[in-house]
């Protein structure tokens, strides 16, 4: 054995032993978050303390640089010790329990049993998709455009989308600032994906449509929400963000016009929140499914003055193209690369032939216009309707396909009314509960009729009474 | 401030000491592996030490267990130390370097530029999807088939796989154990991020489709690669198994008939590999794209002895369906309820008029028969051409879609072959290295027909010799 040979086996032997240490220190810790958990439960003192475990983000960064850790390995290593003290003290339990998925499969069991159910649970509208769309992929599938396309699209489409952002959204996109994504919802989880990491955390603002949660969770970052309320116009407040972040916080997810309250933000509340998002040095996730679906003045953080965003499209709501799976993302090229990664390793790439029908959608404009006022009449009656109800308070949407009203009513449980509408009139809608902490609010999809809308909204004013 | 608020406060006081004392270790096991790093250059050791690092995840999880932390923070920790230990030794660099679609991109971009390309890179069938297909999705279409699904798939298609894989395979499987994928990559996805989590391990039998290693390296998990070879008749070895395997290692990845050589074990192998990975307590992970195209004896997870097991199957392979992107998995519930949730996460569902089209699919017995012969064709016409070269040694494919052949000649390097035989003969093959460590080998697609299969092996002849 040579000398190094010898030291490097002493040396190896060392990190062994640090390596233990550290795994045993963990263990230290573990009883001292046990010993907290049991002080914490005698005073009936909440579970979790986010000022501490944000406290805590500072602390670990600071002992990072100085001790010559990487920040992302020390927030990491932060993370497993966090899940560890929530494990001691019991507080592990799955927090998504409450999906709109499973209230969908409640209606969808009750109409297989041949009830007709009011649908007004799911937000898929209900008018057909263009004809055009419809066409082009009967024609591309009929001349053999069925085969595997890059990550990014076909050179058509990302061409029709550049052309399309500059023509309806007065926004010059480079084509490697674009990416086809397999419907809006992978283009938002790439997103999060691809801005934050594990043990970083972004803000969402609630209540929120649960995908930007889940994702954030599913990649082991931690969301930090920012509660807002009927009472306060379900308003953002860019005070409440600076409270909030962390030093670890990479991003602040927007959706507006929202699901579910149909808040429109005003552009002047919009530049505020870019302003901030900014000086935080916080990428803007804009998830910009429901544009066109805004009947008050809105803006898009495309041409905002966000330094680092990125933009979320979809084709399902605007031309009601839900089963073609097909949506965008624009953003700078570094993060679109990074998104292209994840549909290489996961994806491949859309199917060619609905990327053929992808195109005319963007052409046609006067279904989108159709499209649009047809749920502008919707949301004019919901107000209408549930504006003279003296046990709901709703704040009247400005966009989007849904209400979220409150009831009055003192002690009322929005799961069980959901559950009470369901099983009393065959009318579905979604606890509020599912989008954060509102048990006092349900969601009404507007995909329906008015006809059906006016015999559901009526139904569902008598069960609130 | 009562007494449980100052003893709460004392102790949030060391739980942040420990943390510090935490990142502070990780410092020092830093500073020692960085002192590793200098020895092993000065004695011209390579950076990375399997055996060692096999051996940390014992000591850790030995250690978890008498400390009181759970195995799987325990992993995750040292996750994140051995991937510092590489930073600071400077062994961080991205290993995806190699991939397949690079090469395409490579071809893609000479055909763009106005030459004809033998395209002998992709693997994508030349042949015509079933007609029955392409008018079920037309069909489908023109019926409003264009809504979101359940996340496993529709009812009609989930029944017509279980009578498909009861018919084809002998398999009967339950609707809960089986989940309709947005394609084969995904399901493969799916099933190592369900059975394999961070920090933890699984088994790669090299030579492999790329995808594997990137999948488990993506969700912070460690390939641990088994090294097949064309004089070993690239054969796995059940004791290189129990060798290779760690106490954190999950599952057994495998798929035969084999991307990129062509070898389909015998049933007794197959056997084999099964029994130990029971006796190892792993989940054996099956791709199985290419079953369609095994011409020698050949097995499948499915109605094997394996105690746990996901089968991975595609639409795309048999039935030349690589542009609708569809594929399938067969598990147990448990780990297919996990998979559907990354489905929901990710992607709702695949588009409802592509799984009308699937339907048919698996009725297209007499187009699967065909292409499987045509394969077999051109499986034989490879054998041949490639037989009476003295410059080249190839093991006989058994089946899939390509050739893997070796050059005999010394200092032969399978990149810039591949580029040499693009620029001079305008034929694209993909370098062996994009399949593990296999710099004399490069990968042939049989995806052309046979004329233009044989120019481009003569080409290929002529700049090998």
């Amino acid at each position: 054995m040579t000398a190094n040979e010898e030291s490097l086996r002493a040396l190896r032997e060392q990190v062994a032993r640090t390596t233990v240490d550290i795994i045993h220190s963990v263990g230290s810790r573990n009883r001292l978050a046990k010993e907290i958990g049991r002080v914490k439960e005698a005073e009936s003192i909440p579970g979790l303390d986010d000022r501490v475990e944000g406290a805590l983000v500072a602390t670990v960064l600071k002992e990072c640089d100085s001790s010559g850790v990487s920040r992302e390995a020390g927030l990491k290593v932060l993370n497993v010790l966090l899940a560890e003290s929530k494990r001691v003290q019991g507080l592990d339990q799955p927090v998504d329990t409450d999906s709109p998925s499973d209230w969908f499969a409640k209606a969808l069991a009750m109409e297989r049993s041949g009830r007709r159910v009011i649908r007004l649970d799911v937000g898929e509208p209900d008018f057909s998709p263009p004809r055009a769309v419809v066409d082009a992929v009967v024609s591309a599938l009929s001349t053999s455009k069925t085969h595997y396309t890059s990550a990014r699209g076909i050179p058509e489409l990302v061409e029709a989308l550049r052309h399309y952002l500059a023509h309806r959204r007065a926004y010059d996109a480079k084509a490697e600032e674009l990416a086809v994504t397999t419907g809006g919802r992978f283009a938002v989880y790439a997103s999060i994906a691809s801005v934050v990491k594990e043990g970083e955390s972004a803000l969402v603002v609630d209540p929120s449509w649960p995908a930007y949660k889940q994702a954030l969770r599913h990649i082991g970052a931690k969301p930090i929400v920012l509660h807002t309320t009927l009472d306060g116009g379900w308003e953002p407040s860019a005070d409440a963000i600076v409270d909030a972040v962390r030093p670890n916080t990479r991003a602040l997810i927007l959706s507006y016009p929202n699901n579910p309250t149909g808040k429109v933000v005003s552009p002047a509340t919009f530049r505020g929140l870019v302003d901030v998002a900014n000086d935080l040095g916080l990428t803007v996730i804009s998830d910009e499914a429901y544009a066109d679906y805004a009947f008050a003045p809105s803006a898009s953080v495309l041409g905002s003055a966000a330094r680092r965003f990125v933009m979320t499209g979809t084709f399902s709501k605007t031309w009601s193209m839900t089963g073609f799976r097909v949506g965008y993302a624009v953003s700078n090229k570094e993060t679109i690369d990074r998104m292209l990664r994840l549909v290489s390793l996961m994806l491949t790439s859309v199917p060619e032939f609905v990327q053929y029908g992808a195109i005319k959608a963007l052409e046609s404009g006067e279904e989108a216009a159709a499209n649009s006022q047809t749920m502008r009449r919707r949301i004019e009656l919901v107000g209408k309707e549930l504006g003279k109800d003296s046990s709901l308070e709703l704040y009247k949407p400005e966009g989007a396909m849904y209400a979220f009203p409150r009831s009055k009513a003192i002690g009322f449980d929005s799961r069980r009314f959901a559950d009470e509408l369901l099983a009393k009139k065959a009318v579905s809608v979604i606890p509020g509960t599912a989008f954060g902490e509102y048990n006092q609010s349900f969601r009404i999809s507007l995909c329906q009729p008015e006809s059906v809308l006016s015999e559901g909204l009526a139904l569902i004013r008598e069960v609130a009474a």
